[in-house]
């Protein structure tokens, strides 16, 4: 018997990793946004730079946010942004800096550092959002749901939708649910590791 | 008893999550490469954009390749750097998209989208990896290891000592052990979620 590298289970890999699939149809069940609060509560533990942690999350139900957020979708992504029980829309919080002080209270004044330059925070506010984002792509796996993330939409239009006098910029569209009929293509091939890892 | 919203146990939550730290000071006990490779074996099964999985690793084993990243680390990260069993440079591949012919073969010669704009595609790169960063790091964890991300080092430093010639651009370095003594700090505080999540 072959040992295995890893201190969780098959299964456990099987519903995070090997099994899970990016969903594009999605079944009748319902999914809360308290169940995907309970999924922040959990990834929101996951490193940061700083601990700035800037993931924000819109969470949009069917109905009248649902109404406003998919013409803002690109066209072949209506659908399954109209039919997921659930829809995260993942922002950026982009004045992270402004309470360094609660989550970084040992570096009074860190924020400063900040301050000046708002490219630069951005990217970093989208770099450390990115890196939330794949905590929290499988902490839904971890709640037993399926997440479908979707990169194609216009931003500035979510933005202006429900981000008006925010600090909040539209990163990612995840939709969430349990997998319907024909959820998913063929699995896509991956690189190897001999080409993707190399030891120095 | 309340029930909980996740379908995995708590033991494993825990090793994810809720007790995982990152690590600042190490023990003697060894970290092969090979064990990292599986744990990127099992990672690039994540989703990307266009299953486009730009993440690169180069493995820097104590020695001689140790004794040349530690210079381009900040000052203050350099006696982890130096002692970590195991650190991995997460580079991106900005070239990614002259394999989207293998990595995306239903859409032959999508990866053309990307070959005008060098700044697009390094965005595009960069945001990539760090979401398969946030899948590295879960997957470090799910090996029993524990990882130290630190964003404090020259990039072009290291580009320029290890990446010479390719396509490859350092993002993250990532120390990667078990715990030694006083291996961490107080978990720092979290943003809860009333602040972070909203619903419409």
């Amino acid at each position: 018997m072959e040992t295995s590298p890893f201190v969780l289970g098959d299964d456990t890999l099987d519903v995070l990793f090997r099994e899970a699939r990016s969903v594009n149809a999605f079944s009748d069940e319902p999914v809360s946004a308290e169940q995907v609060r309970e999924v922040f509560e959990l990834v929101k533990l996951g490193p940061t730079m700083m601990n700035i942690q800037p993931m924000r999350l819109l969470l949009v139900e069917q109905g009248e946010g649902r109404d406003r957020l998919v013409p803002h979708m690109a066209e072949g992504n209506r659908t399954k942004a109209q039919t997921a029980p659930l829809v995260a829309v993942v922002a950026a919080d982009t004045d992270f800096h402004t309470s360094m002080d609660v989550h970084f209270p040992h570096k009074p004044g860190i924020g400063d550092m900040f301050a000046g330059d708002d490219a630069n925070r951005y990217e970093v506010a989208r770099y450390n959002t990115a890196l939330q984002t794949g905590y929290f792509i499988i902490g839904i796996r971890a709640a037993g749901l399926h997440a479908g993330p979707v990169g194609g939409f216009d931003a500035a239009g979510i933005d202006g939708e429900f981000f008006g006098g925010t600090t909040w910029r539209t990163q990612l569209v995840i939709n969430i649910g349990h997998p319907g009929e024909n959820p998913w293509f063929d699995r896509l091939p991956r690189i190897s590791a001999d080409d993707a890892v190399r030891t120095v």
